[in-house]
């Protein structure tokens, strides 16, 4: 089954956009998973136990366990591995936001879906499309390419004005991931949450892309604005990311109850706006 | 000592502009390496202990060894340690090419610097500078950003002109990298030997800071063009790295004397382009 399959399945059995971002912090998990061999595993396996039905994606961000070296790398596997056999309809994207020149680019596939075994990946469009060749010719995989990100300083070289028409730089990554996706039919574009005006002018260019949303919780996106403005015609399209309003919905022993919580409501709220 | 003095003192000691990359594949290394228990920790030991007083760095690809999973991080933080221990005044540059968000990018800082103990790492601007604030608040390290990369595709959207001053794209990097330089002072640009036009304009720019230059070798960079269109008027100002041509020069038992016999050549010819 393909990237895109998976996805379309998962999002009308768990009825959800949402995704979750698995980007544990040693210094924030709660203080109990001390003692576990494996704390950061643990938190992984507990969130996902609470709301895998939830959900249409889990999204790891690889810095967080390659931060912690080799160690982290493991905690990365293990959470992988748990989830491809505990829960193998929910599609898994490794956030890496790779990128390099094709020989190397290679490599960096290799380490997304062959050691991780990651159903997508994030990567950076920055280098052009031979660097991108590697993941794109993963026909199974999602490549998902960083068009308008959700930083306050994105606007730094993604909104400046390309002379042909005018138009922000972010809209030309836009259209020319647009042409690729004709040839290699596996991409998505991320769009942060935080530009809702930026999100409704990608959606016009590339009306039938499945978006990734990062910028909803901590990096206060407007949730309302986001659904309105990012949804396809058939009311899909998104996968709404949320990370540490989740994940660190408490930092007690119900961290895992209170994430559930936290993430039926974050499905109902973006079931309501698509919906009304 | 800050990433820019050892590199100045190299660069003098070793009177040398080469970097040599440690981008080992298990394919591609000699075959009678295969008896070591970590081949590939073998090979580059072996590369270096032929090379070291020739080098003004060592650049490894994160790739090669993340592309491997466990095993090849192993190999690389094994490599960088015997560097650091055998050869401490050869500066490491870890290309990873990494661009996230401020608190993701804050992890990125910590593999890159102290899992891997790299003395400067190669980093993406599309995110824009608050992405890579946790890189440039490390003084003592030197931040690679790409500015014209060396693959044929790079001009997708590198030298997409822009509208105030109809310049290229990566002029503005270019710019903006110097701007932030004021403040940071530990920026460097990576630009492809491929386009040497490009090197020229860039060197306008940023008429006093060092380059990383890729393209050399396998990608076919012309390398007088390079060394002319590249150096600043104190004959420095360069990191030319070769990888493949130097790594690979033989596969037999003999390939460390030929990486050798490889790496005098290039350093010989770049020293002669620099001062005739």
């Amino acid at each position: 089954m393909t990237f895109r399959q998976k996805l379309e399945k998962i999002i009308k059995k768990n009825n959800s956009l949402l995704s979750i971002g698995l980007d544990p912090e040693l210094e924030k998990i709660p203080k109990h998973l001390g003692k576990y061999k494996d704390p950061i595993f643990n938190f992984n396996k507990q969130i996902i136990d609470a709301t895998n039905d939830l959900v249409c994606a889990y999204k790891p961000q690889i810095a967080y366990y390659s931060g912690l070296g080799i160690r982290g790398i493991g905690s990365l596997l293990k959470t992988i591995n748990y989830l491809i056999h505990t829960y193998p309809q929910i599609p898994i994207i490794l956030d890496a936001k790779r990128a390099d020149i094709e020989s190397t680019a290679r490599l960096y596939a290799k380490e997304a879906f062959d050691i991780f075994n990651a159903d997508a990946v994030t990567v950076n469009p920055y280098l052009g499309l031979d660097s991108l060749k590697p993941f794109l010719e993963r026909k199974d995989k999602g490549i998902i390419i960083l068009c308008r990100t959700s930083n306050k300083e994105a606007s730094d070289f993604q909104n400046i004005k390309v002379s042909s028409d005018k138009s922000p730089f972010y809209l030309h990554v836009a259209g020319k991931v647009k042409e690729w996706n004709k040839t290699y039919k596996n991409c998505l574009l991320v769009v942060g949450a935080t530009w809702p005006e930026e999100l409704r002018k990608v959606r016009e260019i590339a009306p039938k892309m499945f978006f990734l949303v990062p910028g909803i919780g901590a990096q206060k996106g407007n949730l309302k604005k986001t659904v309105k403005n990012g949804l396809r015609k058939d009311k899909s399209g998104l996968i709404i990311n949320v990370s540490r309003t989740i994940i660190y919905a408490s930092s007690g022993h119900n961290f895992a109850s209170s994430a559930r919580k936290e993430a039926i409501k974050l499905k109902e709220r973006i079931n309501k706006y698509r919906h009304e």
